[in-house]
């Protein structure tokens, strides 16, 4: 195995004190650059492209030699699970994931399955195989998954959704056959971020993109239980691993969330990192958290709304900069370079 | 002038000591009534809906036949302002309303003036006069507007947006013109609900939609600043009429916006009104918060629900009972009968 030329977000969620703030960009490896529109346009579909393990390696080196990022992020689909368990993953041009064969009912839910990473998600494995040759140890591997009630969302209403009304209605009506349901995606969700750190990922980051539509005690219940469940897991048989969650919209959850056993926490561009400082007090790492749409704006302002991010946290090593949320389809990737350099120069002075 | 025969609201909104929780629905002259439905296919478009008083009143005085609802609100559009403005507001099906003039120059926002509520908004006085006539006192009547920040999405966007790529822009970029327009936009916004006033509202409501999408410094400075402008406004000059703010998503800063001169707070479901409270120390009225996909489940799981809300509030005059967003057009109106009776029969132990 290569040893790691930058280590840098591996010594950060350690806990250690570091020379500079460690950067990467949600969806890093996307649309926003002309040399992924490309690799894309080859590969045929999204799902060809993440099935295709030399295609899914080129794309998420691509960032990486553009921009000095500290990490790159394996490049997958957040659906991989429910695809797995059969439920006919598809994509419509311009609405978004679909699933042919939603789960809407108790018999629906017993027919599903804990698949076998090395069976049916074997396509995720070898990609992450592939991509971690190309990288020849220049940064480390991020590897992800939806989280169970992120899942649970796309499989109970078939796509994505404004309201969620058939997910939320057999979470108020049907509350076992909920917990049922979020039970066997918690158990794949284990087993396939375990099988993906086996094949080689160095972190691994939970996406909870849905959790911030629910009450806090629904998100106790049906969201955190199950991200503390798996990494409960995961601490017990891969203590060596980070372990990273993000949900979108949970600036007022950020204290439980920080007990649920997670390393670090991605917190979006409506919370400050001050009061999120506060609120989980150093005991983890918090990733973030620059406005997406700040991109748009000129690389002056780009680099100014930078140090603002830097200066919101604070001195202290328990910081890696990222965007809030994932990076925008048309921004310039220009101004990428702009917000980089910028943590790069003004990172330092906030360790010492 | 007819004396109001219920002023439930109106008392909580002073902070008097009360029998019970008042309770209204945000969107309760809706698409989920059948009533509505056939009034509005006899008006033709969205639009002449709004502009017929008749029929304006007609909505509005509905929801009030089938439930012992404690307000009703003004049946129009928030986009009337800028429609007024000579934008040219009109509604493509299931896309929502759409600019036909957007402003995204500073030569457009020059071109900008306040719209006169007695030439070009007339027709929203005259619903105003025509549903006080037809409440007969029953309840008072809530007037509204959108806030300067959410009319200005709309007005920048040209539309609805996802990730209000053109405002944010301008906001970042070229923050005097972006205050230029909230400027003007804010006195529109004053004239209107003091006009709103003097036809007959008894309690304005400033709906802050899009407000939850910006950074914490950016919300204080672009949105919230503008609201407490009009609150002042409206206090100088009518101090007897009751102001409440609705910011969605805003649970991270209800403190600073308790500070803003509301005498009611909206609060959306993802945030307790247990903590709201701790967080505005009962200067405020709460009002919210019941998810509005609870009233998908069954009459008995949204008692239980409405029986939560009112205990995570507890003991106390300053709560309104209310969705924490607007009701959705599919819901079974006798759910809606369900959480009603529910605040009329398990509010009164938390009034004495």
């Amino acid at each position: 195995m290569t040893s790691l030329k930058n280590d840098l977000i591996l010594r950060t969620l350690r806990g250690e004190k570091t020379e500079r703030t460690p950067v990467w960009m949600m969806r890093q490896a996307g649309r926003y650059l002309p040399e992924y529109r490309a690799t894309r346009a080859r590969a045929g579909s999204f799902l060809d492209l993440c099935k295709n393990a030399e295609l899914a390696c080129e794309v998420t080196l691509q960032p990486l030699e553009r921009y000095p990022l500290d990490a790159a992020i394996l490049f997958s689909d957040i659906l991989t699970i429910p695809d797995a368990m059969g439920l006919g993953l598809y994509f419509t041009e311009g609405e978004g994931p679909k699933f042919e064969r939603p789960v809407r009912t108790a018999a629906n839910v017993d027919k599903l399955f804990v698949p076998d990473p090395n069976q049916e998600l074997q396509y995720v494995m070898n990609a992450v195989s592939t991509i971690k040759q190309g990288l020849q140890g220049r940064v480390p591997l991020i590897g992800f998954s939806g989280s169970p009630w992120t899942l649970a969302c796309y499989m109970v209403e078939g796509s994505g959704s404004k309201n969620f009304a058939r997910i939320k209605k057999m979470m108020y009506d049907a509350p076992e056959l909920m917990h049922r349901l979020l039970e066997i995606v918690s158990q794949s969700v284990i087993s396939y971020l375990q099988a993906q750190i086996e094949a080689g990922v160095q972190i691994v980051m939970v996406f909870d993109t849905w959790g911030g539509n629910l009450t806090t005690a629904d998100y106790q219940e049906f969201s955190l239980a199950y991200s503390q469940k798996i990494a409960q897991a995961l601490q017990a048989n891969n203590p060596e691993t980070p372990r990273m969650l993000f949900t979108k919209a949970a600036g007022v959850w950020l204290a439980p969330m920080a007990d649920a056993g997670y390393d670090g926490l991605g917190v979006d561009w409506t919370t400050d990192l001050k009061p999120a400082r506060e609120l989980t007090q150093d005991r983890v790492v918090l990733q973030g958290n620059l406005d997406p749409t700040a991109l748009y704006a000129s690389p002056e302002t780009i680099r100014q709304k930078v140090r603002n991010v830097l200066a919101d946290y604070g001195h202290g090593h328990k910081h890696i900069f990222n965007l809030g949320h994932g990076i925008l389809p048309d921004i310039n990737p220009e101004h990428v370079t702009a917000m980089i350099d910028e943590v790069h120069q003004s990172s330092p002075a906030y360790h010492k």
